[in-house]
Parts: structure tokens; C-alpha cells; sequence
């Protein structure tokens, strides 16, 4: 009997080398567990994360343009300025021809990138979502809180009020 | 000792069922650990695509407004020809000194924002990364493969040519 047990030793556990065996086990087991639980948490994390990048990656696109196109209009109205004067001054010359058509072109070219300019005729109704009023004329033909008159083109991107039309409404 | 065997199976287990349990815990950590080492490879793996979605956020954001830059050139190319054809003229009235201020009030917002007219001027060589030749001409005081004359400029977003400047090149 002496003699057989470290034979038995190296090639089959004794049954209380299993039972401490049986607890490392255990304990590992347990250690393995609660990281994959951990790790599940950390991958649903991410998958939210990854969501959210894709989300913010196509909001991004869509208003990519807004900073430039904000900063493009006043360049644009002074255009709309020159044409108005031209007009009123009844020049019909190439120059002015040729700049009322390049005023369209411009608004085309942002007309295929989303932005639109806001259409507001005098008399209609004062909306604070997309005017602005800086001036009340009392007196005129139109009920109180209507537009008066446009005083600058507002414009949109998409959804959005890249700028409000700046306008003058009626008071009582 | 008869007695004692359901007692001891119930309060303490038998040395055969701790190496059956072994087995068993065995087969779970090892399937736990697969599990583990195949969540660590996905999350490895996620964070790589979070890392790649930023960068593309970030080249996104950079070179976002790229289309509609390119497609304002046009109507810029039209202003600028009615800037210098009114220049031709000696037109030094307030329309034409109106629209070439307007012009360059455009060149400056695009710059703000990355676009930059790539400077070339007749004479300079020829670089077919920002020059495009539409055509050659012979017998002129340029050296051969030089610029004799910008048709229509050229322009840049950043390190991106957005439109190459449009030449006519020397030939022997």
C-alpha cells in the first residue's frame, strides 16, 4: 500500500485532491463568470456608442454645410442688394443682367445642397420661428403681429432656420 | 454506517460525487473561458470601429461642405467674369464697384472656411496635380510646358483640390 500511493498520486487525484481541486475550480469558475458578465455589459455599451457615432455621422452630413452657408449669406444679400438698386434704377445694362442672373444661380446652387429662402410676403402672419422683427410701424394696412415688410431674406437647411427674414410688423 | 450515508450524502458529498462535480465545473469554466476570450475579441474588435468611426467624423466634418462648394464655383466663376468684363469697360459706376467688393466678400467667407484660390500666373510651370490644360499654344515667350493664360481658377479645400485652375500651356 505504501508503495503504490505516489504512483497513485501523479496518475489519479485521490479524492481529497479532487475535493480542493473541485474548490479552484469554483473559484475560477466564478471569477470567469462574473468577467464575461462584465465584459456582455461593456459590449452593449458599445454597441450603443457605435449607434450613436452612425447617428451623429449622418447628422453631421446633413449639416455639415450650415457654418459655411451661414457664413455665405451676407456675401449673398449685399448681391441681392446690387440687383434690387440696378432694378430700381432702371439699369438694364449687361452688368446688371448678367449679376441678377448670377444672384439665381447662387441661390440654385444652394437650392440643391437643402437651403431655401424663406418665403414671406407683407401681410403675412408673424411667425417667431422663423422672423425676426426688428421694427413696429403702427398705421398700416395690415392687422396687428403681420409682416409689414421684408427688411432681409431669411433662409432654411433642411429643417433647420439657418437665419430668420428679418422683418417690420404692423402694430395696432 | 448505514445510517450515516444519506446523511453524509446530503450534508457533506461523497469523494465520488466531488470528481463528478469536478468534471462538471471543469466543462463549465472551459465554456466560460471560450466565451470570454471570444468577448474580447469583439470588443477589441468595436473598439477599432469606434476609433475609425471618429476619424471618419472628423474627414467628414473637414471636407463636408466640399459639394457645394464646388457647386457655388460656377456661380462665382459668372461673378468674377462680369467683375473684370466690367473692368474691360472702364465701368467705374456703383453696381460694378458694388459687385467686385461682393466678390471678393464671397472669396473671403469660402476662405474662413478652407477654400483658397490656387495662385497661378502666367509664366508659372505646369503642375497637373492644380492645372488643368484645355489647350497649347506654340510660339509664345513661355518656355515650353509653362502657363501662358488662366482660363478659369482653380481652387483648394484644404489639402484637396476642389477644382484645378483651367490653362492654356506653351508649346515649342
Amino acid at each position: 500500500m505504501a508503495d503504490e500511493t505516489p504512483a497513485d498520486a501523479t496518475t489519479e487525484p485521490t479524492p481529497a485532491a479532487d475535493a480542493a481541486e473541485l474548490v479552484a475550480v469554483r473559484a475560477r469558475l466564478e471569477a470567469s463568470e462574473a468577467e464575461l458578465s462584465n465584459y456582455k455589459l461593456k459590449l452593449a455599451d458599445f454597441e450603443n456608442t457605435r449607434k450613436r457615432l452612425l447617428r451623429d455621422a449622418e447628422t453631421d452630413r446633413k449639416y455639415a454645410a450650415e457654418g459655411v452657408m451661414r457664413d455665405l449669406l451676407p456675401a449673398l444679400d449685399n448681391l441681392d442688394r446690387a440687383v434690387e438698386a440696378a432694378k430700381r434704377a432702371g439699369d438694364t445694362g449687361p452688368l446688371a443682367v448678367g449679376v441678377a442672373a448670377t444672384y439665381t444661380q447662387f441661390l440654385d446652387a444652394l437650392k440643391r445642397h437643402g437651403v431655401l429662402r424663406i418665403v414671406c410676403e407683407p401681410g403675412s402672419p408673424f411667425d417667431p420661428n422663423k422672423h425676426e422683427a426688428v421694427m413696429k410701424q403702427p398705421g398700416t394696412e395690415f392687422p396687428p403681429d403681420s409682416v409689414v415688410q421684408v427688411l432681409q431674406h431669411g433662409f432654411t437647411l433642411h429643417e433647420r432656420v439657418l437665419r430668420p427674414t428679418t422683418v417690420m410688423v404692423a402694430s395696432e
